[in-house]
């Protein structure tokens, strides 16, 4: 059973769609129609050594952490999903780098190495290049593509990347742009209006950006102090020193940049809306559990989220645990937190939730008013021990009670709260509530 | 008592801070030192017309709420309370009329006034500047400063609303400025770069802007169909109409514009962690309810709360309730949910959570293990409908039991869960939890 629902999820036009930068599975080795495949050594340089000034953080933000993991592992992860990307040279101030170490080893990122930067955006996008250039003891291939990014552009998808890619190798250079968001202005030096530019004119120069390897690193090697101090823009050295013109390619809004601490919040809720986009229901085969699974079936659908209900779930053995990342478990007695603890060893050995967090709200259904006060304390105390120890391995377990009421407008009550709270508990991840049974 | 944290709170420097967006309460008439008074008549055009495509939204996004209230209330919120505006126009499209009056009306926004607007943003402001120039049946009068500004950038401040105001009245024009974040690069008509502007030469053009009303005025009268069409900028239409050269003052970040749909999380975020940054804990002066009092205080405070402790609550009259958003209120037994009641009815009484919702944490705090399931129980069916009175309200309402353990090493254990969850219920303010009793 599935529902989907008639608004648009993923179109093109809609800007905040994280699209698959969620998917860890590789795509086809095949190129998608009309694209040509990428049959040569492609790698990433990026520079993650800012000190994150802006955010108002004593963190620099490349490393803030949101549901778990910190910024620089959801942006590495977007370069290591896309299989034609080789190797990741991920520039760190020298003082973060076992901090580095660590996130790379926790999240398993296995297509990176660490290299200590300069105190310059240039100097550091420098010595990236340079782990490509030792010889002898260098592990690193030299590759025909080198991609630069931002550690702090954690959306970019592997379309991009492609289009990026082809362009750099066909015109030695490419770079994403977006329109101006406000107008610009020259000003005199008293600080007055001189002119604006039209804006029509003008685009905003953002990352990605692809290079031959050759070009990029011969404009590094030729430019002056002052490129390496002050310059800001990687197409311009490849234009000044190269003579290469970037071919410029609009790029999708999620190609921006967290400056702020706002923009955290703005990440998280991105990760967040997109985590919450699907749910799986399991249910015993009695006619209550089925009724519920129904009626919450009816009312998560029309709140946006792809529903599977998934009948009389003989243990968890027969169910692709791996295929979602919210679960809606029902139990008709309190007895089956069992299958939980199932379930939650199924997703720790399959390290399902290395990377997101995974949500398993368990709905105790009581069927007698008499019964469910002391199958809620059973459950309370059951509960609370799973909850802690899931929440280490980074599944997140709730518990809700809902009595089955046989007065029709009590029982649309409860399911239509029911419902209310397993969407707000997968959207909102909050690990403070986890072994918590809150009331339908 | 008080406790106040190491760390700074709110200087300048911090660019997330809202500041002091959320206080109702009027400036003190007298200017702060340095600052001119300003002693004549100020109004604001807020065009609100857009249709809010970029957001990936159906809704307009000055008409998306957070925190049950649209964005564009907190911007008119922005304005109102600053005493020396008298009047603030909002232009809108003809079919959003009845709405922007529900809300004007919802929100007491007594110095708005609703204009209709025109097809583009030039003409809208146009209309907008109109109204104060209608004879006879016009209520407006005619400002000396008009101060332009966008329905969608809700974190300006009073003290830069003062420089862009008194530098419009000297200069005749002023605008806001923020540097580039982006480097500007001019493409040529095949899609290749041309050049890059050096970025320390330019600015990016911001709102607020200000304007002796006169010259605006003439600008628009005077200006063409294509500046109606395709122009963006009001600076250029005063410089290029009237000669009158802005002056340009730096912005701060919160200046900023919410454009897509993450910049509305974002704007939810900086909202909530402003209300969260004080909480008041009401106790009785029992032994056990003084001591976890303290405890609370002072993780509370470790996690960069400013909390007050009251003890002896007799009835919450002696209280000022209004002073607060936040309150944590200890029960040694459920039946002092009176007070609660009392306190919702003050707070209900002087409309208190009209722009902002308020928060109550009920701690029911259990002495003996064996009576702690039937105080539960008691408290379960009690609060839920005191919940849903006072949710409609906009006063958010949950529950908390706490057992005071024996052991010292438990009790401590429940005293950090009560602190983390109070702290997490304060900071969240979903209303989806209203009700629920949760378990330290």
């Amino acid at each position: 059973m599935r529902a989907a629902t008639q608004r648009d999820r993923g179109s093109a036009e809609r800007p905040v769609d994280p699209g698959r930068f969620l998917t860890r599975e590789a795509d086809p080795e095949e190129p998608a129609a009309g694209r040509g495949a990428v049959d040569f050594p492609v790698a990433v340089v990026l520079p993650a050594g800012g000190s994150g000034e802006r955010t108002g953080l004593s963190t620099p933000k490349q490393f803030c952490t949101f549901l778990t993991r910190p910024l620089i592992s959801y942006t590495i992860q977007a370069f290591e999903r896309v299989p034609w990307i080789e190797r990741i040279v991920v520039v760190v101030a020298k003082e973060s780098h076992s901090l580095m170490t660590d996130i790379v080893e926790k999240f398993n990122h296995a297509k990176v190495k660490i290299v200590h930067g300069g105190s310059t955006r240039h100097r550091s996008i420098f010595c990236g290049l340079q782990a490509f250039a030792e010889t002898d003891e260098s592990l690193l291939h030299k590759p025909k593509v080198v991609i630069i990014h931002d550690a702090v552009r954690p959306f970019v998808e592997e379309d991009f990347l492609h289009k990026i890619t082809m362009a750099a190798k066909e015109q030695g250079a490419s770079g994403a742009m977006r329109p101006l968001v406000s107008t610009v202005i020259a000003t005199t030096s008293e600080g007055y209006l001189d002119h604006s530019l039209e804006r029509a004119k003008y685009r905003a120069s953002e990352m990605p950006q692809g290079f031959l390897y050759d070009i990029i690193y011969q404009a590094y090697q030729r430019c002056s102090e002052s490129d390496f101090e002050f310059g800001t823009e990687c197409l311009h050295l490849a234009l000044h020193y190269c003579g290469t013109n970037a071919k410029l390619i609009e790029g999708p809004p999620t190609l921006w940049k967290v400056t702020y601490k706002r923009d955290l919040a703005a990440a998280e809720a991105v990760v967040k809306e997109t985590l919450s986009q699907t749910a799986c229901v399991m249910t015993e085969e009695c006619a209550e559990s089925l009724d519920l699974s129904h009626k919450l079936l009816k009312k998560l659908s029309a709140e946006d989220m792809l529903v599977d209900v998934i009948p009389n779930p003989k243990g968890v053995k027969g169910v692709s645990l791996t295929s979602n990342r919210n679960f809606i478990h029902i139990s008709v007695n309190s007895s089956k937190l069992a299958q939980i603890a199932e379930m939650v060893m199924v997703l720790e050995e399959t390290n399902h939730a290395l990377l997101y967090p995974v949500v398993i709200v368990w709905v105790l259904l009581t069927v007698s008013e008499q019964s469910a006060l002391s199958q809620r304390c059973e459950a309370a105390s059951a509960i609370m021990d799973l909850a802690r120890a899931s929440e280490q391995k980074n599944i997140l377990l709730y518990g809700v009670q809902i009595n089955h009421s046989k007065v029709p407008e009590q029982w649309e009550r409860s399911v239509t709260k029911l419902s209310q709270l397993a969407a707000a508990l997968i959207r909102d991840r909050n690990p403070i509530l986890t072994g918590q049974i809150l009331q339908a």
